[in-house]
């Protein structure tokens, strides 16, 4: 391992942090359904109140609150029935003292009305009469023009990660366009003649590709695109030639299982070709995930991840998430809070990722440590998530409140 | 409001349950990748052992660990080098007492050996001796055949919503393909003579057709598609026209804002006719979301949802999830305990869905309800999730421990 020169994670995000400040990623407009799962390239804001009129939350009577006061079920207010408004219409009438409006929910308040009778609470005497049976206040059952909204207040900011809450408020806001970021290209090239396509048959001594997979339904979930992907020998020529095709076709180059100390492992010979010697991390202080190398080809991000999958999976979140929020995409994180069911020892001088297992107690989550040695499928599925223990942590004590990053 | 009948939330999912026994939603193959965010139509078990070899985890030497019992870096065991092992191939030798085979990581073990020597802890002395300077027990570094899956051991069961997990366990058991629901359709029509387009200019008294986005969202999010859409005025045969229309081209068909009491509202009208009189849900004692109904057409559901967005995304997910459930569909929700911030006062006989934020305090998440009246942009904006409360709870208590639902 004379060539890995380690770095703590810290220095590893901020050195890729200082490499790629530039985002090269085009921004398009799409219409909103498609803006699903993308990143907002814009800073979003009200272009008109929301509601733009005053409008009523129940079925009722639009009146002047003070018209009410006093009135009970012995003794009711008696108002003018005044006309009606109709759902989707202005309200062309002005209330005056003493009249009663009948409105429909979502329907609009005629000026001069300050609150809405349930229907409940009234009663249509005669055809000229309304008597309302339970005082309203000022304002009770409307929904004020730019309540929920008022023109030019922030709705959402550049980089936020889209999902079905975010388009229904832009819906609601009268956003049927927004500016997102293209879907961000990756690379993928396994390397190692052990490795094989998933669905060869398997022989002796051989791996089938799961880095590939892992990594792409990652991509494919943050709305990323594998626009380029290959297995490929521990052969110099036939590497070259497919790194060289991936950083062509795509954004950032991925390389995983090569970047361990094979004898006849030319990834990281390669890099530094392709990156004309700007491979700035050579080993990162984590535990699992040592054997990771980054570096800046043509301005691109060529990262060469450790060979474990779940090692791989991990340190792509966290080394790719620095580099796109860096870019101005956040990635959606969910973040819970639990006790550790055991002591965990730290491994010195190491930031370390911890898979765990979350069960369900009465006064909270608690989070079980799951390990992996025995292989990675069932550390995959047994775990819901993962804990970081910072580098200069002492190891953390049974029952210690954990943040759990879930998968 | 005398059409309603208004029954408990369990009652309805109950009766949902018994409507929609059947699941009629065709199960296809896919490739690996395209699986992700599909329900998963059958239980997979491990085909082979995984790994099917005794596999290395270091680089180093495979051994029989008594042979190196008391070694130190004194006294090192001294080992006689019988060969090497080729990454990604049969290990053919047959390793004896007193020899030791370079393996490389993720290298077979030859036969006979039961344990592996990290390369820093030994050293080749000359062409035919390995010293070894620190004992390895059977079985160290070493991932024995089948210690990950055992052949026929399950893997993921039916109804599973795959996710990158999902997709890098199945790539490790060798299975590239795999059997799932096709996508869902939904048919979602809009009612109501204010709704509009939500690009089309807003004249005073109408509303932005905010649910087909948020529920077109969810379905997406789901792997769901929306096969028919339409907004329909409260005129009878152009609802009647388009609710055949989606009942032809979806599973599910859903209406919005049409099932309050309006004067000239026809879809509880159409929703009798097209059901036969199957109508066997007329109002829910839930708040918000009293005004839904539910019945069943030529087999496939017909719901007919609150107007208001939040109560439409919170009463769809519920009862469309019993639904899936039902159709062997299991939708993935997160849910995380939390605090209660202040004392919230519960609807008497109803389930209350009550929106809250999560703020994050050292010893756990803190929820903070988030109160709607000021509208669904406002409410989704500051909400992270939902808190249920029973029909029989009397109230919640500030500091009383509840379960987010995150949205």
């Amino acid at each position: 391992m004379d060539f890995f020169q380690v770095i703590s994670l810290e220095e590893a995000q901020h050195r890729l942090q200082q490499k790629f400040s530039q985002n090269n990623i085009a921004i398009e407009e799409v219409s909103l359904l498609e803006a699903q799962h993308r990143f907002l390239a814009e800073d979003l804001a009200a272009a008109e109140n929301v509601p733009d009129f005053n409008r009523s939350t129940v079925d009722g009577y639009a009146v002047k609150a003070a018209d009410t006061f006093g009135a009970g079920e012995a003794l009711p207010s008696l108002l003018m029935a005044a006309g009606a408004v109709r759902m989707g219409q202005r309200a062309e009438m002005i209330l005056q003292k003493g009249q009663a409006v009948a409105v429909p929910t979502g329907g609009m308040l005629p000026e001069g009305a300050d609150s809405v009778v349930m229907v409940e609470y009234s009663e249509q005497f005669d055809a000229d009469t309304i008597a309302v049976y339970k005082p309203v206040s000022p304002g009770e059952n409307v929904i004020a023009c730019g309540d929920d909204l008022r023109r030019g207040e922030p709705v959402l900011v550049r980089g936020t990660w889209l999902t079905a809450k975010h388009i229904a408020m832009l819906a609601a806001c009268g956003i049927s366009k927004v500016h997102v970021y293209r879907p961000v290209r990756f690379a993928i090239i396994s390397t190692g003649d052990e490795i094989i396509e998933i669905d060869q048959p398997q022989q002796i001594g051989q791996i089938r590709d799961i880095n590939s997979y892992g990594l792409a339904a990652m991509i494919a979930q943050w709305g990323g695109e594998v626009a380029y992907r290959a297995i490929v020998k521990d052969d110099y020529d036939a590497l070259k030639a497919a790194m060289e095709e991936g950083l062509r076709q795509a954004d950032v180059l991925l390389t995983s299982g090569g970047s361990s100390v094979g004898e006849r492992d030319y990834t990281y010979q390669l890099m530094q070709e392709l990156c004309q010697d700007d491979v700035f991390v050579k080993g990162i202080a984590i535990k699992p995930g040592k054997p990771t190398i980054a570096g800046k080809s043509g301005g691109k991000p060529v990262i060469g991840l450790p060979g474990h999958p779940s090692a791989a999976m991990t340190v792509f979140r966290v080394l790719m998430g620095t580099v796109l929020k860096q870019w101005g995409m956040q990635l959606q994180e969910t973040i819970v809070p639990a006790r550790l069911s055991a002591n965990l020892p730290s491994a010195p001088g190491k930031t370390t990722f911890q898979m765990v297992q979350l069960r369900q107690e009465a006064d909270g989550f608690i989070a079980v440590p799951v390990f992996g040695k025995s292989g990675m499928i069932h550390l995959l599925g047994h775990s819901e998530g993962y804990i970081v223990l910072e580098a200069h942590q002492e190891g953390l004590e049974q029952n210690q409140q954990v943040l759990v990053h879930l998968l």
